[in-house]
């Protein structure tokens, strides 16, 4: 069974009505599960996250797509968050079953048949890019909507499909296919603020750390303590384990404990499998291959002292219902 | 004071007569110190050493080029090394009371001297490189002696310079500045090169590791244990007690103790002195700033478990020898 997580986000995040509308193709269909429709009025806009089939996704994407269009004029819109099209982006996550090249087939199957169908163009993004410049998605959208029209002519960025020029009101779209990201967060027993600065330099790529860690520190006001917030980019190259252990290591020069941690979002099974190993090795345990996810949420939450986490924050929950 | 260390490789590893007469003008000088001469007949290549003010070695260094050019004929120079020239490469290492960029103007300052005299065309590489081809020295050097004779006329490698075709003996030089860099193995207790080569995985840059580490496996065969082995490209970045730490922590898993490591050549004071501060702060010791080298020596036997190690690997040790 082959399983990716599709993420689309829109330029609307305030008439939930609307928002409502361009979604309801998404809803109650074979191969896939719409989990999750995310407004953020300050940010005016949605994050929506599927899963489930990327074979069964296509045709109601193209319906959401044609959707976004009626119902989004991007003239109009200004919000917090940086956007360049009515549906602003569109990645394919491999989660299981399926290959990076296979979720940067669906893009380009998805990008072709809304280019041609709305006169939408289209970048292609991430692994899915045809030249470095679109690898990264804030270097296509600089200049945003209202740059674009103008943008689109530099032959360096001529879409990948569609016309070259922006749609009146939709604009333009990104569409491509990357690796799931870990949103990822420490919690550690004290209020300073220069130790968990002190720590996420030490673990992140942008000051000599690991590879493929975004990190830097946040105080929680609610709570009172304060957290080394991350990205992890790629879970096989930089294990949840291998962080949550060099923190504790760095953390012990300040004679600070590690109270907790937490996942933002959702992750998927083998990010945790693959670290629930470690463990499992150091106490000499037998780690069994055909663990439950609820059985895997409890050692998680020891081993890798997640708090207010649960099956549902597993990928494969929303995947393997039936299964559990 | 300002003291740079500086590291020439001479394309000669067997006619210990011939080394000698080629290294003779740095001996006994005022200002610097020549630390080693370490020959080595598979490569058929010699490492010189060099540590002091950086004013001083110039003249001397001149001298040297001229003797290189006068015994050494690359046309029947034959080792295991990839080589370029005679001098084949003289990289200058800010240590202490210099910056990266005067340790460049120095470089520079060779460069013009030996180019201009015995026209000798010179790549300057590394920080002192003027493009992107020329920062790492095996880009340069791709091709040899051999193929020099015509890499030269391209015009990507037209020399920073002197001549733009190489010397008939000498060949050509790449004359530069880069930050110290060290040489660390880490002594595992098995004999399970795998465990080595998995430990290496998880630390070393390529495989998403940190930033600044070159890491492979090594088998010890007189010793009858495995290595992790690796060059810190930057120490004020990734601390030896991180990556010391780091390899305990993934050793474990496999039930596999760090016995000892070592430094191979020299390094600087500070990349010591910072790790220490680190079990300093375990323990709640005050660090004193002003701790001799020999006993800085010490704890670095223990809390970082060097082996074979005492203050004559610590740079400093040769700079400021009155004072110890």
């Amino acid at each position: 069974m082959r399983i990716v997580q599709c993420v689309p986000n829109i330029s609307e995040g305030r008439d939930l009505e609307k928002i409502n509308q361009i979604v309801a193709p998404l809803k109650d269909k074979e191969g896939f599960s719409l989990i999750s429709v995310e407004p953020d009025a300050n940010y005016h806009r949605t994050v929506i996250t599927l899963i489930g089939d990327p074979e069964k996704m296509i045709i109601p994407l193209i319906q959401f797509f044609e959707n976004a269009k009626n119902l989004i004029d991007m003239n109009t819109h200004h919000g917090e968050h940086p956007r360049m099209g009515a549906v602003d982006v569109t990645p394919f996550i491999p989660i299981s079953g399926i290959t990076m090249e296979e979720c940067v087939e669906y893009a380009k199957s998805l990008a072709d048949h809304v280019s041609f169908m709305f006169q939408i163009p289209v970048y292609l993004y991430a692994k899915a890019a045809n030249t470095l410049e679109r690898v990264s998605l804030p270097e296509i959208r600089k200049g945003e909507f209202e740059g674009m029209k103008e943008k689109i002519k530099d032959p360096l960025w001529t879409p990948d499909y569609g016309p070259h020029e922006i749609h009146p009101t939709f604009g333009v779209t990104a569409i491509g296919a990357r690796m799931p990201l870990i949103a990822y967060n420490i919690d550690l027993n004290t209020k300073d603020e220069k130790v968990a600065s002190s720590i996420a330099k030490a673990i992140r790529q942008s000051s000599g750390g690991f590879q493929h860690i975004q990190a830097g520190p946040a105080f929680l006001e609610d709570k009172g303590f304060v957290q080394v917030t991350m990205n992890i980019l790629d879970y096989k190259k930089n294990p949840i384990y291998r962080i949550l252990e060099t923190v504790k290591m760095e953390a012990k020069r300040f004679h600070v404990d590690i109270m907790s941690s937490e996942i933002v979002g959702l992750l998927p099974k083998e990010a945790i499998s693959d670290s629930l190993k470690y463990y499992f090795a150091l106490r000499d345990q037998v780690f069994d291959k055909k663990m439950s996810l609820s059985e895997m949420t409890n050692y998680a939450k020891t081993d890798l002292m997640f708090r207010d986490f649960d099956e549902t924050k597993i990928i494969e929950y929303h995947v393997n219902r039936g299964d559990e």
